[in-house]
């Protein structure tokens, strides 16, 4: 037992620090979801394997972290009944028949089982957020976790480009609040299945979105070869061209891209979309700069319409939020036809974003104000009342508990960054003063024990 | 996938109402912890099994979740090895093969591996509050859960009675801002410990706790035969008498104490401690009944000073809070001598006695004040700013996304309880007004669209 302890790989204590400035990030967050009228839900740290299996794939099935059944689940198995002729084992049978739980590996797939499992006690559109942590079994590394939290705002029942709107606002003020300057990008899903179609590849989106993604990087001949090396012919490529060049604002690109997908009516109603959406974001005034790109290939294969990423200007880091419209996430669930559309806040890029910008708000505000020092039972019951009466002003107060040497009082309040010290002794205590000292300037002021307005006034 | 999807049992979703309620209570809770100085930390859902393992006896150790190894767990195990000569398998053994991590069964041992792991980061005395959810493999049952949320606040480095005054000052703090009257109750272990000596049963702590706890219930004569019957002898019966029919305010309740347990060390000491908190408990001003209570038992096996618990008056349930001193917390994990005291919210009991007593706020304060009815693109353009305006002021609004029928939209603000719908057509936006309408009244006002200030007090 005395070896050191340790947690898992892959996940963190968060000490008092850093909890204090994720949860001003979660309550900054929370503040600007409740102004648009999203209510919080929560969900249980387990699903039921059955509810999460398939929802990510292949990759995403073994990176579930699978809870052992309670009570004693071996008994009755034949164990060598799970063995395969090269004698290695069916791990994923096996495991389904001793676990049939699982931890939360997003907040997307309880979401849609939260929605059709309580449909009729919600009133629809449903507008929710969830902050809760998600669990994955990947291979832990720098800034990623096996163990992190989610913060996912979501409408559904809605196909109205307001809703879309309303997730550019969020992150508008979630950003301008937080103090971070950050750029939404914004794409369509029906304009890269336009694209597709047009140039006479339809099942080429992918390709081509990754194509156009390396513009920037690799140059419009660099391109042209990736995409004639895909297999696409010279033709196809030249009806691309107008949209691998495209430049200007919003409305000129709209404008070249209205033009190339006008035999498309996936690719014109992805631009209906989208011009509906510049629209509302023009009459509802946002100041991030909001911008089409094509190359946005997020969720290419769940996404049917909006692709939102974030990016922040004045930090290199990922995208910090991302998100996009599902046309049917309930679906497998049993509920079809549901569109939402939502977008997640990544905690750990914010975090990351914050320290690096230097923007989280002291500490100092919402720690401990004031620390009384402990000269001996009879004083610390001398200061018990005032120190009570300051709490009641909403000052955070702190009577040290021991009478131990004053170097190690003061040491705990420089520790603890504490701004004010009082020291009352016998003196104080018969003259009916507290003697408060600023740490910080030296200066001391004395005040009358119930003048606790004054004191308020010096502490906060 | 077309059978209705459930959650595992034991486990439970939150809804808006719930969620809601849920952070009314956290948020007062972490309100008053912040006042005395005490920091939040998060620990991860998981922790080694070998952290968890044999710390909550043979009985936890059962319900503990294990999770399964990431990987394949399986290659290389020979089961058969696992099975004994009955036929029956070392479940134990296997399930410790094929995981080596469990979920969070409580937040002491979590806290108690935290602070050893992190203790040249931290300066003591240690005062922290962790809220988080728990897992424990129990058979689901009212208002048991296999999913639950602990609201733990300990300061640990200090024995001073100090501590134990701030938890029954929290306490205190806590249940008047929910405007619930609680009595808070205490005991200290060392004063059972001292009754158990001076009757010449030393080794009978829990025996003679039990029957004292049985008093009301059986009287004193039934609660004699007990003592006998557990192999007491009536001298020890006798000695003990003054304590069983103990009565009177505190102070005389200690007076006799301290006759019946001159002879014991242990028993006096824990008077003395007993005398210092309520000593404080006089200075500092509490308003809830604080009462000695020689019944409590609660961690008998692990407190070593001060029981605490804490029950409603005006409902009928178990204790709310419950909490004590234990002098070797981190021991365990190889840092010896650190005590501390703490204690525990029940956040699903809290919730039931809001519930219970009506002491919820209201839901009208914290949500959508505004709905803006939806009369088509350019009518929603017309609002947005508005809209966005009034969020500015800190008031949730929203735009409902659809022009569906005026029927539909009503529907939607009566479900969610909006009180305020403003309907705004072709006719406001032509005059530049905003007509918004009391739903509980029927009074409409309308504002001129700039006068965002007089909307914002109407709103409020």
């Amino acid at each position: 037992m005395a070896a050191k302890p340790s947690i898992p790989k892959g996940t963190r204590d968060f000490g008092p620090l850093e909890t204090a400035r994720r949860n001003y990030i979660f309550d900054t967050v929370r503040g600007v979801f409740r102004t648009f009228g999203y209510s919080q839900i929560e969900t249980p740290a387990m699903e039921n394997l059955s509810t999460l299996l398939g929802k990510y794939g292949d990759e995403g099935d073994k990176l579930l972290f699978r809870i052992l059944n309670s009570g004693d689940p071996f008994t009755g198995i034949d164990f060598e009944s799970y063995r395969g002729e090269d004698g290695s084992f069916n791990a994923p049978a096996l495991s389904g028949r001793l676990c049939d739980k699982g931890l939360r590996y997003d907040l997307t797939v309880p979401f849609a089982r939260f929605v059709v499992q309580h449909q009729n006690e919600l009133s629809f559109p449903f507008k929710r957020f969830q902050i809760q942590p998600v669990w994955r079994a990947d291979r832990p590394q720098k800034g990623r976790y096996r163990e992190f939290w989610q913060c996912d705002v979501d409408a559904i029942g809605s196909r109205s480009q307001l809703c879309e709107l309303e997730l550019v606002q969020i992150v508008d003020k979630v950003f301008s609040l937080l103090g971070v300057r950050v750029e939404v990008k914004v794409n369509n899903r029906k304009v890269l299945t336009g694209l597709a179609e047009v140039c006479g590849f339809p099942d080429r989106v992918v390709d081509i979105t990754v194509a156009i993604d390396k513009l920037d990087k690799i140059g419009l001949d660099a391109v042209r070869e990736e995409l004639l090396s895909k297999g696409l012919t010279p033709e196809a490529v030249q009806v691309l061209e107008p949209v691998l060049t495209l430049q200007g604002d919003n409305a000129s690109k709209l404008a070249v891209m209205r033009k190339v997908l006008a035999a498309s009516e996936a690719g014109l109603k992805g631009l209906d979309e989208l011009e509906e959406l510049f629209g509302f974001i023009g009459s509802a005034g946002i100041s991030a700069p909001v911008t089409v790109d094509l190359s946005l290939a997020r969720g290419l294969n769940y996404y049917t319409g909006a692709i939102f990423e974030v990016k922040a200007l004045d930090y290199q880091i990922g995208s910090i939020c991302g998100g996009g419209r599902y046309d049917d996430l309930t679906g497998i669930f049993g509920l079809p036809g549901m569109s939402g559309v939502g977008i997640s806040f990544g905690a750990d890029r914010i975090y990351d974003v914050l320290t690096g910008l230097d923007k989280f708000p002291s500490e100092g505000a919402a720690g401990t104000r004031l620390l009384f020092a402990n000269m001996g039972i009879a004083e610390a019951a001398y200061v018990l009342p005032v120190a009570a009466a300051l709490r009641g002003e909403g000052i955070a107060v702190e009577v040290y508990p021991d009478s131990s040497k004053l170097k190690k009082q003061f040491d705990y309040a420089d520790r603890k960054g504490i701004p004010f010290l009082s020291i009352c002794g016998e003196n104080e205590a018969a003259s009916s003063q507290i003697r408060i000292k600023d740490l910080s300037s030296g200066t001391e002021t004395v005040f009358s024990k119930d003048d606790i307005a004054s004191m308020a006034a010096l502490l906060k």
